[in-house]
């Protein structure tokens, strides 16, 4: 029985062993849902899948263990050090029109705690409940997000928040809480007026933007979670897409 | 001591089964460069990475083992599903023009076997080395592409490859290598001409797609393993961006 015992032991070090030695975490068991979520992310946050409406149940776990776990930060991270990067480099004109646009839900301000109770994004998409979340005001900053925030102001840029939520019905709430964040100094939050009520977002913020660039500000950058808050016109010198497999906004 | 190894054995088996029953392959230990090379390779896809020479070294093992592995097959295949079912959705008009645009280079056939000897990307590209290894005509079908090649020829389309590969030197191998590789039927090569050479990519493909389309073609979709394949002017209907963790191609 000791024998045997220690036979089997050793195998399971062996075994142990072999997982903690691949080089990465592609190694799943062949068949399992992981590798297929794994596709599924990487063709959203690549463009790839338009128009979709709900996560694939068998990617609920998947997602969730994304989204709540260290690596969807590490994802931002890495992200807001190229936009340093990419800052870095840039010749500010300095006459006040050197000028970044912030998308705001899941890009400076996160709805996680929203999603968790839509199963992150395995239930269809809920305006009524999105709007009664997002009138209580309580989105929690993304912390390096905040960090570029303020990075980009004190480097004297002006900062537009463009958001598509409703001027009307969330302007208070969506002011106080970007406010209650750290989110202050910036240039102009931009709403969605009665005028935009029902276009796509890409038809709205290309028209939001226009009106900025002939208002004389240059967009050096861009940064959303959906691949519609940086495509159309005027997208600005350089877009940033954070991730978002929870959702799409067309 | 038989006591204590049915301990251990116990605890390594809760440990397995622990690292089992977890929902995704995100699970590996945190301070794995792992973590930092799927946040990279994230970035690269999603086109927030730009004008990057090389592979980080940390991640070559990482890149080695997802562009060897099944994952970066599983990936294109979900790509080239949803392909297909945009293509489901095409009305064509059936009078010869309606056509496709496909790169050459790592969207059609793979050049995989010769960035095995350069460390997967993590060595510098190496023009003279490249145009060697083209001309002996060796380079793989990726099998996804070449279905899908298949598919949108007995469909009706007129498939364009549209290759930055040099035509006087590299024309006879790479006609020679896709007929090898089954793509055969196409309605043109187009290769870059002594009249493009140093141009960038978007450059040299947005002036080709400008002549297809005031031939009269209708560019229904452009499929390409670099953003330059699919960014710039008439880029066509929908595009499609295949992985590549090993090069970029401005």
């Amino acid at each position: 029985m000791a024998a045997m015992a220690r036979r089997v032991l050793e195998l399971l070090i062996l075994f142990v062993l072999a997982r903690n030695t691949s080089p990465c975490a592609l190694d799943v068991p062949v068949g399992s849902s992981c590798r297929y979520c794994l596709s599924w992310r990487l063709a959203v946050e690549a463009n790839n899948l338009r128009a979709w409406r709900t996560v694939p149940l068998q990617c609920l776990h998947h997602v969730e263990s994304y989204v709540t776990g260290s690596q969807y930060e590490r994802d931002i991270d890495l992200i807001v050090d190229q936009i340093g990067s990419y800052v870095d480099g840039i010749e500010m004109l300095g006459d006040g029109m050197d000028a970044w646009i912030l998308d705001v839900d899941d890009t400076c301000v996160s709805n996680l705690l929203y999603y968790r109770g839509k199963r992150y994004g395995c239930d269809p998409y809920d305006a009524l409940g999105f709007k009664a979340w997002a009138a209580r005001g309580e989105c929690l900053a993304i912390p390096a997000m905040l960090g570029l925030f303020r990075r980009l102001i004190e480097d004297g840029f002006k900062i537009i928040l463009l958001t598509g939520r409703d001027e009307e019905s969330l302007g208070e709430a969506t002011v106080e809480n970007l406010r209650s964040q750290g989110y202050v100094g910036y240039e102009r939050l931009i709403m969605r007026s009665a005028a935009y009520r029902g276009e796509s977002a890409v038809t709205y913020k290309s028209a939001m933007r226009k009106q900025l660039v002939e208002q004389g500000y240059r967009i050096w950058g861009n940064v959303g979670d959906q691949w519609s808050d940086i495509q159309g016109e005027f997208a600005g010198n350089r877009t940033f897409k954070i991730p978002n497999p929870m959702y799409f906004v067309p």
